[in-house]
């Protein structure tokens, strides 16, 4: 019964599969394949394919980004908030494809996959992947599905990262590139948290040098502590500090009462670790946090982001959250200056949340509008450009 | 040959134990005891012993603050370079007494220390301390050398939680309170950290519900894990980014190449964690940071910092840093205020440096001459009220 679902959701949505035979060659100089990928789709594509938007994930992502898998789903899609009949990336204008990437846990081919050399799950094993091989496995599932250009790539944080190597590397399979909570490289604090998340989970004695699924065992104790560091730094100091603040759990500081005591944030925080431990794969973890580390936009363009930009020829959408600091504003405007630089069409919003990097996956107002306005436009122009092929 | 030391050093010091036989009465109700503290001194205490003063260490400090153990030693003590002839501290008109805290692992009673009870080692089973215990112990410390006041009270960070505590509990014995990147309480984003590297221990098979020592183990990866945590957070983004950067260690990013790429920031965290593993115990560890964490200066003071240091008799003198996120400039802020209401004599400064919080361990021309100008007030002061009491 659709009438379950919020009027402003996408309903009841399907993963899909499809095969690719041949393999991919990737920037390892290793080549993957065959593959599957796992992505969902919203929406419906118009006769001259000019309205698909692709939607790349952060981190721990996934192709579930809208909607519900069945009738008793209490939790939508990661991005649910924002892609919907109404919403800024509106299933009613817009056909939007959301995938599950290489390397991933969620159902594409990534380290929990057999090895068909060996026929163990690839577990440590699996190629190392780049931004980039993510980026040609999406072009190649854009072929299939029959799309030459998107209307729009869009993605937050790590699929902010994937939204730009399009644009340099693909610029007439783009118009719109919106960039969230991203930035052309980490920084060496970024690079030492993931680092320190990575021995939490390689110190836990069942990750077994990542063969752990051959031992029947699993890092839940290291990955949830890698998940646990990250999570602190998805949030804001002062978010925090709203939300817990030193509230207790259990015990108490009186004077002369021997009990543990333990902070509301301290159980919150193991919680999320635990949850999402049950939930992940270690391997893709350590995969993610790497590409994470790798990615550098402007590298093979002499380190310089102008020149790396003129490659491109679509136009650009880029937000920042005040309170981000894993990816900061500051690498946002960043990004702008060299594509001002670059003498490239770009619109920029800082958004005043608490909410720090997560900010991007939830409900604030002006980012809302100033989301929704520009993929007005992006809908506008897609419809314009059939106009001209038409007439 | 004391001319191997450098001119402005205390040269060799020898760390001393003091034994206490009668049990402290602790804020958990629980009673320790007896005891030992070791400790270090120096210059010389004068006729009316008003020139003594008293450091606080932070998590992982210990006694020795100054000087070095043996002509071989490398590293003198970790605040060489603010104790010594001529420097703030100045061991040329000061009595310095420098101790490592109950529960320390440097050779006061703590966790690898035998209980008694049970002829083992205290493990887990020592009990919780809070700052108002190490207060304590340090009370009795200044008794048994004959100390009634202190000229100062000096800490930074967790050290400088206890020059408050000092300040309020025991007004009439500290006349100046010096405060470095320090806070009346952590925020809730502080105790998540502290709590992802404890659980970076517990999860550590190797800890044994803390009775390692038993089981002739040691969590090593666990607390090096905690330690690269705890470290990330003492050092800032920027500084970071300008010390390490993106720069590669090994590997290579070309495109093709299939090697392990590894950041100088890694290996450097990596190192970090392993020595701190290797030097300290990871059930003191936990104790520490759960007494940071307990810590709140106003709690039985109606939960209002002004009331709390109405208490105070001493002046003080508050030093934060402005890249220090762990313990930020607006906490230290919040101590000033707090004196203001209370109607305390304080100087603040807020101090330019690219180090973090561990800006208060290292040489800086502005804090140096803003604590050697305290300073030198301090022994002014001490000098005179010998006059009045000798006059």
């Amino acid at each position: 019964m659709p009438e379950d679902f919020p009027a402003d959701s996408v309903g009841l949505v399907r993963p899909q599969t499809m095969a690719f035979d041949t393999p991919l060659e990737l920037a390892c100089n290793r080549a993957l394949g065959p593959y599957e990928l796992v992505y969902e789709t919203y929406g419906q594509l118009n006769a001259t394919a000019s309205n698909a938007i692709l939607i790349c994930h952060a981190l721990s992502g996934h192709h579930h980004a809208a909607g519900f898998h069945d009738f008793d789903d209490r939790k939508p899609g990661w991005w649910n908030h924002y892609i919907g009949p109404g919403k800024p990336i509106d299933t009613d204008k817009f056909f939007i494809v959301s995938l599950n990437n290489l390397g991933g846990c969620n159902g594409s081919t990534g380290p929990t996959s057999i090895n068909p050399a060996t026929d163990k799950p690839w577990g440590p094993d699996f190629p190392k992947m780049r931004v980039r091989d993510w980026v040609n496995s999406q072009v190649r599932l854009a072929d299939r599905l029959g799309i030459n250009c998107w209307a729009a790539v869009i993605g937050g944080s790590l699929g902010g990262m994937q939204a730009m190597r399009w644009a340099l590397e693909y610029p007439n399979r783009i118009k719109h590139c919106v960039v969230i909570a991203s930035a052309m490289k980490l920084s060496a604090q970024n690079i030492a948290f993931n680092e320190t998340a990575r021995q939490a989970i390689l110190a836990d004695p069942e990750y077994h040098n990542g063969r752990y699924q051959e031992h029947q065992s699993y890092p839940k104790s290291g990955l949830s502590v890698a998940r646990m560091i990250g999570h602190i730094t998805y949030l804001s100091g002062d978010g925090m500090g709203k939300k817990f603040g030193r509230e207790l759990r259990s015990g108490s500081f009186e004077q002369g009462v021997d009990e543990p005591v333990e902070f509301q944030i301290e159980s919150y925080l193991r919680y999320q670790g635990g949850i999402f431990a049950d939930s992940f794969d270690a391997n893709t973890y350590l995969l993610m946090t790497r590409a994470l580390d790798y990615f550098d936009l402007a590298r093979e363009y002499q380190d310089n982001p102008v020149e790396a930009f003129k490659r491109a020829q679509c136009q650009f959408l880029v937000v920042s959250f005040n309170s981000d600091w894993r990816f900061a504003p500051e690498r946002s405007r960043e990004i702008v200056d060299a594509l001002m630089g670059a003498n490239k069409a770009v619109s920029y919003a800082e958004i005043d949340s608490s909410f720090g990097h997560d900010a991007f996956l939830l409900p604030n107002e002006r980012y809302q509008t100033v989301f929704n306005n520009y993929m007005a436009n992006v809908f506008l122009e897609s419809i314009a450009s059939d106009l001209k092929v038409n007439g």
